[in-house]
């Protein structure tokens, strides 16, 4: 499916979902985002991870966070809408492990006009990853989205 | 003040506040995570961002978490103790611009110890990022932190 560009906050309803595509982290990308926004031996060194409790090196969560929320932001969806965005509450079921295909989905959950300013308006948008091999979720996270109207 | 290297979640009691440090973000770092995680036009064309509502370019609100969380995670205060996040509630009142200096400060919570595995639990984190020239919050971030006892 090819994911449309909406035009307005009006073309947002809640319940509706799209799915952005499917998403990996090599190893590679995992240890260089964490060396610079996740520090932890679990996300960088191989060796310390077996100690870990996830037992092998897995993606920071804010690297899945951001990875997810990037194909979003790539994608046409919201291109000529976006304005800004001003919270996001995430939750991390499980984590995201080198090499490991997620499908990513976004749902439309609430949709807010503003009163003083017709031309505007907010969204909450639910993100959630899904691991394509046994559908264990490794993201669900919501975020408030300005967005034109 | 040089941050304690705590040895278990006892060691940490709600109200703790430490200071992690200032951080500023260039116009080429912006650009650069931007251009992997939320590649709009406002966090990566200067002349594009005049027609935003920023006016100019800013920090993608996930580089400013990630980079205020990776102050935190490179620092000693949880690095013998850290097992895992599973959580957090972010809010950017106000965007960060390039070359601009944050103070980052960590406030402890909540503190909850776990039943089941005396040797652990988990306890809620704040981080705040304050703009050193006028006092305003650009950050403030609460995390879900599993660490050891």
């Amino acid at each position: 499916m090819t994911l449309p560009r909406l035009q307005s906050l009006d073309d947002l309803h809640p319940g509706d979902r799209y799915e952005l595509g499917r998403l990996t982290l090599s190893l590679e990308e995992i240890q260089a985002f964490a060396s610079r926004y996740d520090p932890q031996p679990f996300h960088l060194d191989e060796e310390a991870a077996k100690d870990s409790i996830f037992g092998m090196v897995v993606a920071a969560g804010l690297h899945t966070l951001s990875a997810c929320f990037g194909m979003l932001m790539a994608s046409p969806l919201l291109r000529d809408i976006s304005l800004a965005g001003s919270a996001m509450e995430v939750r991390w079921p499980a984590a995201l492990r080198p090499g490991e295909e997620v499908a990513v989905t976004v749902e439309v959950v609430m949709v807010t006009r503003s009163r003083a300013r017709k031309d505007r308006g907010s969204a909450r948008l639910r993100y959630v990853a899904t691991r394509v091999e046994d559908g264990v979720v490794v993201l669900d996270a919501t975020g408030l989205h300005h967005l034109r109207r």
